[in-house]
């Protein structure tokens, strides 16, 4: 498999993301925010993506010259409109502007509407951390899990990322969707012919499967059952009625290269320690917890292992199949 | 089972409080939020909890002249101390802040620090649906999950519960712990002698357990397994580091009269929809879901059953054992 560097990797991406319209701010924070994935072991967020970014781009599911921007505002919470472009400019103007809001006014909440493929929750949240905030960060996406007691798809997979800055080390850094597995394992396990096991996922008609291609056109279960189904709910109706979002059974999904826009939406809540029990204390408190858990074994600090990968890749850079190196190349021009 | 009404119940639990050093807001708002968890078929944080209560209010673990105040203010932030006092005053004065500040700044958090038992978050959190504004709640407990990949009792089984009013019909109101299931299944099981399903809990070696009474001893498991337990860390992070609080593992189970203050921490979030797409887009999108979801047989509305036990006990009152029937009497004098 070709190996590339990061920034050979991100040069594809940007230009592919060019040559099918995307403006150069769009591209440039886009092919970022899929080598930030791939260095970190998240392929699947990461250049894999840009067929269906250029696709989408090409055929008007997302507008390459859309300019985020603020619609609503009133102290710690703010409305930012993707306009329909991709997910990553979008985040970064809601993110800077609710670190803004969170050293005026304690804590902020800033929605985005309108918006694509909202990535890889840690892209978004890394500036949060670098400033010494709190941050969490949701989302919604097509619909792919049913509601506790459902059968159809009505939510997305709904992750919830959050961050923690230390005094000293690398943040603390969470980030899960709220289904039992990630879409793309029913989609091997469809291609290879073989079963998935019970939890997985719900056929068309609701009842619990083994078969991939029936899970593939039922619903995905959420992690925890019916409590994750609930969980999944709550981050639906943040990210969508506190800022006008399609619901996820409102957006094709984002596996084919025709259909709607998806107006999805994003949340980003951040708090400023300084602002309650402050700096000092909430310094204390962390490595209280970190020290509980590394004094286990066994126990891995969240975000840990990412970082490590993060910084072989940024010297080794990443390997890449074949097929896909011929496909950025091909996209790129 | 002797049947009482709700206003007999709770003027038992009020009088037992009083009785045993409780002020009377504070014996009067906990009886409230004990008898609301009663009428909702919540026994296990119903008037149950009176003999812990009084307990603990007799031997110093909890202050029943504690007054819960403000110690941090900034914006839409705020930090409550309970000052080591039951825990239901300072949620209602968090609560109040925090719907105050979201109605200026659009979106509060407050956190509460040295508190005690939190109760059912759902009686916290239904000032906020009340006045038409969206909030979640948070808090930790005392120590019976590991963190993802340990052993030992970290964290608490750290509630998230969410409230969305709708333009007509009550709120939608979501309310949960992390734990796979209640620890009091485990005690049951253990005084009935019956094994519990694997995925309950873990023995004091870090082994999944059938046996109840070495889950006891070792530590229950997390909702959704790893993702779960991250989910809990997440919550059990945002009480105590924000607000100063007390870690899971740092206090004494709820269970024993003897211990230390447990120094618990909660945050409310409380977010004003008209500070971001505004209420009428709020309550289409809302409306929308809600159509989607009730559009299914099988699937009910989050709240909708509490609230039904809720209107019958109302006028039925509720039945309750002789055995704590006689108790209550008792701590009533």
């Amino acid at each position: 498999m070709p190996r590339l560097s990061l920034e050979q990797l991100g040069d594809l991406a940007r230009r592919a993301l060019l040559r099918a319209g995307a403006d150069a701010t769009m591209a440039s924070t886009t092919a970022d925010a899929l080598v930030y994935a791939d260095a970190r072991g998240l392929a699947s967020h990461g250049v894999t993506r840009v067929a269906q970014y250029t696709a989408h781009l090409s055929n008007g599911r997302a507008d390459g010259n859309a300019q985020p921007r603020i619609v609503a505002s009133k102290g710690g919470a703010a409305l930012i409109s993707a306009g329909s472009g991709l997910a990553y400019p979008a985040c970064a103007l809601a993110v800077s502007e609710a670190v803004v809001r969170a050293h005026e006014f304690g804590v902020s909440l800033v929605g985005v509407t309108d918006s694509h493929h909202y990535g890889v929750a840690a892209f978004h949240l890394a500036p949060v951390g670098v400033a010494g905030m709190v941050g969490l960060a949701l989302s919604n996406s097509p619909a792919a899990m049913s509601v506790a007691g459902g059968k159809r798809p009505l939510l997305g997979t709904n992750p919830i990322a959050a961050v923690f800055p230390r005094p000293h080390g690398i943040p603390l850094l969470i980030d899960m969707s709220l289904s039992e597995v990630a879409r793309g394992k029913l989609m091997i396990a469809a291609k290879d012919g073989k079963p998935i096991p019970l939890g997985w996922a719900l056929d068309a008609e609701g009842v619990p499967t083994t078969d991939a291609r029936a899970g593939l056109e039922g619903s995905m279960l959420a992690m925890g059952g019916a409590k994750g189904a609930m969980l999944a709910l709550v981050v639906e109706l943040l990210v969508t009625t506190l800022t006008g979002a399609a619901l996820g059974f409102e957006a094709s999904t984002f596996f084919v290269n025709e259909g709607n826009r998806p107006r999805m939406g994003h949340a980003f809540l951040v708090v400023d320690p300084g602002a309650l029990a402050g700096r000092t204390v909430y310094g204390e408190r962390i490595e209280t917890l970190v020290a509980a858990m590394t004094d286990e074994a066994g126990v891995r600090l969240p975000g840990e292992r990412r970082e490590a990968l993060a910084q072989a890749a940024s010297v080794d850079g990443v390997e890449i199949s074949s097929q896909l190196h011929e496909k950025l190349i091909e996209l790129a021009g």
